[in-house]
């Protein structure tokens, strides 16, 4: 890892050598959470905007002097990020702003963001030579490990833990890929600890994003991304939706390092969107008092977490951009997915477009100016989750195969 | 159309002018398909591979000089094509073939190959100054018109005819695409039928394979895009499932399209693959006879095409190419969507890794020698028949909280 020079525990600030296993500070537990540290002033003297113009490479690791892997580490062949960006001028009156640009990370190749920090997990996992990784999640992270871990062909296992209440659906995909599933009679906080005692037991590595401080810079790789392909100016707003907040953390370290090494001049602030029915970083912010765990009541379940662990970094990515966090309802939530799915051709599954959601309401609230551009990135693909999108829809016209049936029908649509 | 001559009808080699609404050969009917023919000794001397590698745009519409399109026509902006290919050992070695390269075309916007016809669609419907498109379909030509179409924000309409059989799954696609879908009381063909009256009645621009001579085009870009992610270096064979016979005499297309104009110098033997429950391409390539409609009796209802309508295109593909053809079970099918996605980490529909699945079968029955290389498209994403997949896997580990239970349980994997 030619520019990483350590992790530093952004409670207590003491540094860590960045080995592939150094996960939490032992000092301060789950709060501990670890943050990669770069020479940016080596980076900057290394690498250039025309460096990677030059480069072929369409996947995240064209970024590889801003990833914590060593150079030549084995990747795991399948082509994660390279996802498209969509200016919608659609969109952009819907919402009411100057200029909106989508990024449909759906398109990753198990179907969502996560891809991004589980291509991560298996590089690191293979630096520390072990070929089981590990994780406790009913969803993208479990789908995108699952995946990542298969492209290596026979040489690597998945093994996930999921709590007994995770749809079918989610588990069929964890399943196909050819991982370990295992189904914990308990909640998913139950299911989580039990993965960490299997972890440390058997000495798997750890994909959870609650532990492992590598994820985080894979995530980042969404904001670098998208400020390459919008030729380094970042719009003034950046919205993620917020679960755990690794993801809206990831965005702001990959912003800051772009800044740091004067790939862009301009910072974007970041909205943070919450579901209104799981809020506790939202409201942790507004507060500014501690985090209080909340119960899990929304339909978006990628960002429905009641304990979320890496709240300080998100909170803190949304003040140092100086930006803001709303939260949106279900029913804000499925009315986006109708209206960006018919004015995009972008199907999101309801976590992927809350972030959407969340820009109709900041500009309502007068958080977001009309005269302002914003990207936002849609973090899953709406096949993912067709149960909920049938809540979003309606029905189809029912006709006979008389074709005067059909015309009287029509005839108030054409 | 800088370099299209006219069109010219399969069965009576009558000609037409290329209009954008030039559907059937009037004199043959069903029969009448029509093919675009294309100058290319012009092509040849205007267009290199130089051309293509300073091209910027990774989508389709790179092949613009091989396309029946205007050169400044508006495209729809979803991003299609430039889907990745993985060569895989594991997989090649589980086949038994010396080298297998794997296009996921699960990948495109809409989760299907189909994306590269409908996009044609869209560009020939405003070519025609039309703005609503329509087809009968249940599956992913109906998903992407009707994406595609929303991408344009609010310009255009997609109607879509639908059997009431459609699964909601699939119908909720459409709906959330914002497409006018239409469920008919009836079969297939019925609904077929009505789709045409409809068209014929409105005006609408028609998107059916079974008409429309432009859809093949957009088909034929995925060998031309295989071809070039190959450096120009086709494999021996190149594998595709059948169903209506379009997509493979797409590929042909692409093919004979790359020979004449001097991009490639090896031309691939094609393997058809059908499901075994609905095989009548197949049948009619054996027997020498004409085709013999049959009952759709298969999960892959992608390929379920009981009368397929680009059949004689279909079978001189696959004759031209000095290829074969062979049906596979549904078990195989299932089969292989779990090998293929513990292997390489792609997830296919049914009739997405029935190729795959074909591949094996040619292998076993000395088809395919064992020394050869092969190219398989993965048609259609497995996110869009969770249903199937779940008859393809088993059922994950329970385990209760206790870390000891676990341990045993788990003594026999590790
Ligand atoms: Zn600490
Ligand atoms: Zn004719």
């Amino acid at each position: 890892m030619k520019y990483v020079k350590n992790l530093v525990c952004i409670s207590c600030g003491e540094s860590y050598e960045a080995s592939p296993t150094q996960y939490l500070c032992p000092n301060c537990g789950e709060k501990g959470i670890l943050d990669v540290q770069y020479d940016y002033e080596k980076i900057k003297k290394e690498w250039s905007k025309k460096d990677l113009a030059s480069n072929n490479d369409p996947t995240i690791w064209r970024y590889t002097p801003l990833l914590p892997i060593e150079p030549n580490s084995v990747k795991p062949p399948l082509r994660v990020g390279n996802t498209p960006v969509y200016e919608s001028k659609a969109m952009a009156k819907e919402l009411g702003v100057s200029t909106l640009y989508i990024k449909d990370d759906g398109l990753n190749p198990t179907g969502s963001l996560k891809d991004r920090a589980s291509s991560i997990a298996v590089v690191k996992a293979q630096e520390a030579r072990i070929n089981v990784v590990a994780c406790a999640s009913t969803g993208n992270a479990a789908s995108s490990l699952a995946g990542n871990i298969a492209s290596m062909g026979n040489e690597m296992r998945a093994v996930i833990f999921v709590p007994e209440r995770a749809p079918i659906g989610k588990v069929t995909q964890l399943l196909i890929y050819g991982a370990l599933v295992i189904s914990v009679k308990g909640s998913y906080e139950e299911t989580f600890y039990l993965s960490e005692e299997a972890i440390n037991k058997w000495g798997w590595y750890n994909r959870n994003a609650a532990i492992n401080p590598y994820l985080v810079e894979g995530k980042k790789t969404s904001s670098i991304e998208f400020a390459e392909q919008l030729n380094w100016n970042m719009p003034d707003w950046l919205v993620y939706s917020v679960g755990d907040g690794c993801t809206i953390a990831g965005a702001w370290k990959g912003v800051y390092d772009l800044k740091q090494i004067g790939f862009i001049d301009k910072v974007p602030k970041l909205l943070g969107v919450q579901a209104e029915g799981c809020a506790p970083i939202t409201k942790a912010y507004k507060s500014g008092n501690d985090l209080i765990v909340e119960k899990e009541n929304t339909l978006a379940d990628s960002i429905a977490v009641g304990k979320p662990r890496n709240y300080i970094k998100a909170i803190k990515a949304v003040k140092q951009s100086k930006g803001d966090m709303v939260n949106v309802s279900d029913n804000e939530i499925l009315n986006m997915m109708k209206v960006l799915g018919k004015k995009t051709g972008i199907f999101g599954e309801p976590a992927g477009v809350a972030g959407v959601a969340g820009i109709k309401q900041a500009v309502e609230k007068d958080i977001i100016k009309p005269y302002e551009s914003v990207g936002v990135v849609i973090t899953g693909n709406g096949l993912k989750d067709i149960k909920n999108a049938q809540k979003s829809v309606g029905e189809p016209l029912r006709v006979s195969t008389n074709i005067n049936e059909l015309y009287n029908l029509l005839n108030e649509y054409f």
